[in-house]
């Protein structure tokens, strides 16, 4: 009979307690949690306190006693590891309703104890105003704030997922939200002009948002000509921003990112990474053979380079923990490189992406080619569809997918997804030209988004297309200049790039003896499909040129 | 100068025309069509009739005009090819304006005649009342005579995605409709059961579905005393159905496929494939090597077998358009086999399917295992998530992906694209385990449906679980019993298998000396998952029992 022991009740972890238990049902499974859920939504914490999500119960899962009936789980709520003691085998574990500590023995250790909010060292942070959120408990405390103080303003610091999902529900209760990040967009795992429509689009909420600004410290509010002895849940706090702004508010989220949680592990002498997480082997091993690790503590090597990487995202959690309690029984899985697909809703759009973003191909050195389609969600004549903005990122000689971004309305889950399947299954773009995807009007294109990527991808490796990007097309040399071929009411109704001639595409062909044939043509249109058509004439009429990838909502969103 | 003629000048036509002048200023490129319209969007047809898109002009996408003006093609609408003389390379062509004949030679000339739909020699069908879609004629014609007529009743012959789609416009233009159809179901891609939901929600909008009855005659109507002179056009038709049922209406749209046009590749000796579509090689040219042929006239290689197959769908159409473009022009680019992904919207649910469905493998004796998953579209706590199902099916040695099936409200495009798109790459159930798909509450689950179907999948595989399908728990041997493991209210309010025992599954464990270890156990839940780990937990204590995958939905659809 094998003892189980794991740390850590939601994703990850009951995920492996419940695996274990179809495995084996005479396995001793005790599952340890320090807080008072097991099995809880965590993802859907911003949802219940925006409202969207009515019932608080709705985000528990299953608890301690449904655990027990289904799985024959020891599920113990309230008792938090204190160590890990590897000589001996056994957890020191404390019972923080009690406060007594007691020993359990294991042959196998599982560890899923998450991650937790990073909240810097910031001068007045720790005040009666200022949450972070994680788990049921820090909701309760946020909404209970909420319903005591009535705040008529709130400040979420930091724009990733959680940070914007917690202002769209703060705007959604009818508070006036700031948004403060430290960095020039939102939502890190984009490029920054893939962030560009999430700003317009908070701001459009009402999120008054403010990027490029740290939060440096925090008072008691000063606004009321103060009591001096009023304490701060009396009258709120204000807060001192890096660009010398004051802010006034009543509630403050910090959402900056969470890091692993790791305590025990380096308490125990386990490996850690270089990232700070948990090292595992690609069983999920730690350097302790019979111990596993999975989920946001844990280091997972990146997709395209095999990096590590910190992917602290629910899916990867449950198959991790799933899979750990198969390697307990034998079964020798091996977790595959992660490619840390996401997505995010914003109010009415969605953000997501898949593998490496622009900055980090950068950052590695990695050569890297990228295109931009603009495209309808679905058949532009069938009502409701809406443009997707994609960004594919390609190894400019193999064609390997490295990443790909989309922003939009309606349908960037399933563009992001069907590229994460090619890249995981190590399709190219030329591959991408050729997917059969479902096509009626309500739902696709008979050329979809991604069917576009791939043509304008490859095209560009094919020699077929030169591709220009914003970069260049904002400092162009004495040899080139730039040609809008969109129509003269789209540049007066839309503004063009400084400097541009205007032939509109279908007025070319007459009057192509007005271009020089000496100097590159910098050509764009609105999206880059007449720039293309205009491209390829000009090439085929012995021009030099390059399309801007993109077009002028590109360049835009560049600016 | 290559000079190029194009004959058809919808989805193929176009997009080679519109790739060739991309590719070559000087080629002479000319498009016949002999209908009044190009580049039209033949799959809105049926939304403008039941008046979604609300402006015809939104289903022209180009006109000979703007053609000419971007691509400076000639464009010869009303202008129908009669011959082609593959000896001196010329085709004959009629100016159906001036019914005047005259010549055209070519270099490459590339088919894309499309399919037309199959009315079959019924008797009385040539009549003013009964039309077929296939293009905007076709529709303004059916528009004119709801208009003139006023009709109160519609009937549509053929359940394929035409018929379903005419059916759902003529309800939304108020007219009550008969749909008939000859075999036990409609949209025969996917397979009976998972037509099932497809029937109700007609059937919930008011379809009156008559399905495994053919249309056998039709008559003037007979309904009012009638004027013996007076004419179809006056008082409508009756209908004479294989199963004796006489029917009035007054609008009769035949929609039971459609079958290639291959009249000019036949008179000029060009292969036929074993469908009767032109065949042609992976080049997409025909037996002739100066003739390209493209679109719903041609047979592609089914992806699974490799074996012929018609495929009339506008995704294929489009890409080997432009793809024959390029292999004039050299490129030498090869089709792949075609897996026939398609989708259909019945009112406010979709259906989609790719690969081959079970009743194909079956035909064809191809080895195969399924499973069902039912999931939601999206995190159950969230709001709108809406259940899916999903069929996959599989090779039970190598895990390769055959083909899926998915019906529900939402989300359904997704997956069907998703395992498209891994079925295409080669990957097997395993993989599906490991696709990382974007996860938020509002656009999926941590673990997504086509993973669960992964699961679900590679357990049967490995032996983690061995599955019943519905026609094994219907008939039950000696040494059989059937287990419920659902709450006593559900079996109470949505009913159970006959001969079910019952004990929930979270009783199991305790009640478990109540069941033989004697006999196999066939356990079923609602869609699986439950009887999952009631089938593990039977295992684990020794019992020999199997899970009916898809549970009781799955076996309410099969009855
Ligand atoms: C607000 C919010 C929104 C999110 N939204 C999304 C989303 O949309 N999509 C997505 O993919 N991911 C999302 N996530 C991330 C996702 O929830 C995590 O990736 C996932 O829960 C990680 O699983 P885990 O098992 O590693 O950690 P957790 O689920 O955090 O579980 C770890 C548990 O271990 C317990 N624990 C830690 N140490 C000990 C100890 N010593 N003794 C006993 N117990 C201990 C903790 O109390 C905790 O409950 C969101 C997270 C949050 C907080
Ligand atoms: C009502 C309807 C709904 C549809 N919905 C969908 C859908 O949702 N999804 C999907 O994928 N597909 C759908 N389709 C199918 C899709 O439209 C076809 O697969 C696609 O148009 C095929 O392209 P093609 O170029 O082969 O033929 P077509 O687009 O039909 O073009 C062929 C053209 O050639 C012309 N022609 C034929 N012979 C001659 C000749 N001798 N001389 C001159 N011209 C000639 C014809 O007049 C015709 O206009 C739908 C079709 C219809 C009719
Ligand atoms: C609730 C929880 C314990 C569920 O664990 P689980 O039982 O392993 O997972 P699921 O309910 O998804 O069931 C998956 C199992 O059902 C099986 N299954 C699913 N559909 C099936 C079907 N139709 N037929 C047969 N089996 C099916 C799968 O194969 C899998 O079983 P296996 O592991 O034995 O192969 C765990 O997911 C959890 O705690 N979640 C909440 C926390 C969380 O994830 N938070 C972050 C996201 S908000
Ligand atoms: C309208 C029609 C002629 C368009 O033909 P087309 O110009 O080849 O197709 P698109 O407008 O989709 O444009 C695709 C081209 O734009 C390019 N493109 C698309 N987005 C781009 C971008 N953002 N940047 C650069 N190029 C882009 C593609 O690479 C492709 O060019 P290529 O072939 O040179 O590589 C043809 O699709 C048609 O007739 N359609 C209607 C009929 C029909 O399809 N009916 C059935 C479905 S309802």
């Amino acid at each position: 009979m094998t003892k189980i022991l794991i740390i850590g009740g939601v994703a990850g972890g009951a995920s492996a307690a419940a695996r274990a238990r179809r495995l084996s049902e005479d396995a001793e499974i005790i599952m340890f949690e320090r807080g008072p859920y097991i099995s809880f939504a965590n993802c859907g914490l911003p949802y219940h306190i925006g409202g969207d999500i009515e019932q608080r119960d709705a985000l528990l899962l299953q608890t301690p006693e449904s655990f027990k009936a289904r799985f024959n789980v020891d599920v113990r709520v309230m008792n938090e590891v204190v160590s890990i003691n590897r000589q001996n085998k056994t957890l020191t574990i404390r019972n923080l309703e009690t406060q007594e500590n007691y020993q359990e023995s294991y042959d196998k250790l599982v560890l899923s104890p998450g991650a937790s909010p990073i909240v810097p060292p910031i001068p007045g942070i720790q005040n009666s105003r200022t949450f972070s959120l994680r788990n049921i408990p820090d909701m309760d405390k946020i909404i209970a704030s909420i319903e005591h103080n009535q705040p008529k303003h709130a400040t979420v610091v930091g724009g990733g997922f959680i940070g914007i999902e917690m202002a769209e529900a703060l705007i959604q209760r009818g508070i006036n939200t700031s948004l403060i990040e430290l960095s020039e967009q939102v939502m890190a795992p984009v490029d920054r002009e893939m962030a560009t429509p999430l700003h317009q689009e908070m701001q459009h909420h009402g999120v008054d948002l403010r990027l490029g600004v740290a939060l440096e410290a925090v008072f008691p509010s000063q606004q009321e000509a103060a009591d001096e002895l009023a304490s701060v849940d009396e009258q709120g706090i204000e807060l001192r921003l890096s660009n010398g702004d004051l802010l006034e508010t009543e509630l403050l989220i910090m959402a900056i990112g969470v890091k692993p949680e790791t305590s025990l592990a380096r308490q125990a002498n386990l490996s850690i990474g270089e990232l700070g997480g948990i090292q595992v082997n690609s069983q999920l091993q730690t350097s302790d053979p019979d111990i596993y690790a999975v989920g946001d503590a844990i280091e997972d090597p990146e997709f395209v380079t095999g990096d590590a990487a910190l992917i602290p995202l629910a899916g990867p959690a449950n198959r991790q923990g799933r899979m750990v309690a198969n390697n307990i029984f034998g079964a020798g899985e091996h977790y595959k490189r992660s490619q840390g697909t996401a997505i995010c809703k914003i109010f009415d759009i969605a953000v997501a992406s898949t593998g490496l973003n622009e900055k980090t191909l950068q950052r590695k050195g990695i050569n890297y080619q990228k295109v931009y389609v603009h495209a309808a969600s679905h058949a532009g004549y069938y009502p409701g569809a809406h443009p997707i903005n994609l960004k594919l990122l390609f190894n400019p000689d193999s064609g390997a997918i490295l990443g790909a971004q989309a922003v939009g309305k309606d349908g960037v889950d399933k563009r992001i997804d069907v590229i994460a399947v090619a890249q995981r299954a190590g399709l190219t773009v030329f591959d991408l030209q050729d997917l059969e995807l479902t096509y009626a009007p309500p739902f696709g294109s008979a050329k979809d988004v991604v069917n576009q990527a791939g043509f304008v991808a490859a095209n560009s490796i094919k020699g077929d297309t030169r591709l220009c990007h914003s970069e260049e097309i904002n400092n162009p040399n004495e040899q080139q200049i730039i040609l809008d071929v969109r129509n003269p009411a789209e540049l007066e109704k839309l503004g063009a790039i400084p400097g541009a001639i205007n032939i509109p595409v279908d007025q070319l062909r007459e009057r192509i003896n007005e271009l020089p044939k000496d100097k590159e043509i910098l050509v764009y249109c609105m999206v880059g499909l007449r720039g293309n058509v205009a491209y390829r004439q000009l090439l085929n009429h012995g021009f030099k040129a390059k399309n801007l990838t993109g077009g002028y909502k590109t360049w835009l969103a560049n600016q």
